[in-house]
């Protein structure tokens, strides 16, 4: 076995983690249909009581017209950048070299759409205004992901938001949210969930990263954009005939813990503090906006592998089962807080960490020496 | 209320139903879970053990080296053909001017991938040896519904599929399978699901029609092929984290229900015995060749929807809530013959019939003293 795939197993005996709200597993299923009647009727190709109220729900929270539940964001964006291309007559939309269309659809947006994207800011931070102010002609659409997941949850300041917004709506190029991890930075930015929409024209909402749910995504906006996308949802297939299994879950998960995104967001500022007082280590960001970041270890992803499978044996505390290598001396993974992290005990969190600056001192002074 | 609002309200007090194998309520989801560890771990995009056996699954009892789930046959069937098109270089496939991806999708198959579809046959009979035969250059996939279901469910022979698969394979013509009702036909056909898969390069299978699931699909084929269309699914946003609820479901109804087919195929044929034993009513095909048909009233619709409206509220036994208008003498509904039938007390079913039979007999006397 190699160190990854050892680092792996090591994070699977784990009894516990600092990520997350726990593993992925059926009673998630079975806790959010323990008190549903079982003669509540199944929603019928989007119609029906159990779908329609939810994307009320949501509409509401959202602070938008309509909103329309979907099998996946992935589905979702692309019918959003379709429609807006279409109302613009072009083909080409704007947004960060790391956005999840561009590097996580096997580039659906180009193959099922022809939609061009062109790539603002370098990848390493977020879009500013400036950014923005030089964008290319003929831009239909620009999205914005906040809070940037690919390098460690980042995001802009507020007010770079509302100037970006207002140099959209002044230059006939519509904004979109990808709101993957939405909630996740309400408590950052001190704001609702209404007023940061109110910059968007469309907004993407994930049902299952902070919020847990199983799969499924909400898609907001006026009423004429969501009946646009009803009917691309049925083109792509994703007008199921019963979408209550993710639904029921969805509002289960989202009202158990939508108003615990605040405590995730002082939990990940506690978690980046514990990480970053260890030798070369370091968050991005350096102290969290949200409930994420990533972890960076200045040391060659091998013998981190190494380090971090002895920590997790003898500690029980599982940080990852995964390392990726940024360069030679570099590597991260990512933390996602989540329920689990309020349910550890303070004494393991801090014998754990210091076990883990031991071992980072143990292997800096093994690498400078040879 | 209208004549036809009036009908489905009749519809839905009804204690029996001839029809299906009952209302789709969240019991459906909550029987198959019943008896699921809470410990079973979720897929993860596509991987896993909980998609990965049930795929195999599949693949064995078609007859095909591999298979894949799909949210939707939607999704399903358009990536068949894309993936067809694409190997052989055109972008034209053809099939009956009734397929689902003709009158149901909202020309995805056009809007997504500009492949022109060649309309074979007329639309009131199932394609035949001599429309493959007379069929234009270029075609890249031809797509056969068995059975053919806005026609009451009609089928070829099996030679005719025989001699098509022969030709096509001849003639370097793919032959795909929309098979949203395949397990139904098998009686009929008396043929094993290898044995008539085996005439076709992809096969797709719904688990929701006759298997009773919540919903999914299963698409199957050789392994290159179902390689692609899992490319295909991510960039179509249905790869998603976990389609568990829809895979344990449609496992659970696929166990409880493929055996049962024999059994549906003969209660249709005695259901269809009823309905063409009365007054201006017959159904097509005459004798049916699956578990469906569809029932003709030779009335005004607005009238046959009074008729059936008082059989409904005076005996209790639902036959549907709608009609659908052919002509201004001609009126029809699907029937479909579920786990529903086997349980009505046969002396009910008899009164019922008479008692239809009465009504019509009342209706054509009045229509025709007008």
């Amino acid at each position: 076995m190699n160190k990854i795939d050892t680092l792996k197993e090591s994070y699977l005996q784990t009894k516990n983690q600092l990520s997350d709200h726990g593993k992925r597993k059926a009673n998630i299923l079975q806790d959010a249909f323990q008190n549903i009647d079982g003669q509540m009727n199944s929603d019928m190709y989007g119609k029906g009581k159990v779908i329609e109220e939810f994307q009320e729900k949501m509409a509401t929270f959202l602070g938008k017209e309509s909103a329309v539940f979907f099998p996946s964001g992935t589905m979702a964006q692309q019918i959003a950048l379709r429609i807006w291309c279409d109302e613009k007559g072009t083909k080409k939309v704007a947004y960060h070299p790391l956005c999840h269309l561009e590097i996580h659809e096997e580039d659906g947006l180009k193959e099922l759409h022809q939609i061009k994207s062109v790539l603002l800011a370098d990848k390493n931070r977020v879009i500013e205004l400036d950014d923005v102010l030089k964008m290319e002609e003929g831009i239909a659409c620009l999205l914005l992901e906040l809070p940037q997941r690919e390098i460690g949850g980042q995001l802009p300041s507020f007010e770079t938001l509302e100037q970006i917004s207002i140099y959209c709506r002044e230059n006939d190029i519509k904004l979109h949210l990808d709101g993957a991890r939405f909630l996740e930075i309400l408590p950052y930015y001190q704001k609702t969930s209404e007023e940061v929409c109110a910059l968007f024209d469309s907004v993407y909402l994930s049902m299952y990263k902070g919020l847990g749910g199983i799969a499924g995504a909400i898609l907001a906006g006026d009423r004429g954009f969501v009946e646009k996308s009803k009917v691309w949802k049925k083109r792509y297939g994703g007008d199921l005939i019963s979408l209550y299994p993710y639904v029921i879950t969805s509002d289960y998960y989202f009202d158990q813990r939508s108003h615990r995104m605040g405590q995730y967001f002082e939990e990940a500022k506690e978690l980046a503090g514990y990480f970053n007082s260890c030798h070369d280590v370091s968050t991005v960001p350096h102290i969290p906006v949200s409930n994420m970041f990533h972890v960076h270890f200045h040391q060659a992803k091998d013998q981190v592998a190494s380090v971090l499978t002895e920590v997790q044996q003898e500690t029980g505390m599982g940080f990852t089962g995964y390392l990726v290598e940024i360069d030679e001396e570099t590597c991260s993974f990512e933390v996602s807080l989540g329920d689990l992290y309020a349910e550890l005990p303070k004494e393991l969190v801090t014998r754990t960490f210091q076990l883990l600056d031991e071992k980072m001192m143990d292997l800096r002074i093994k690498t400078t020496s040879i």
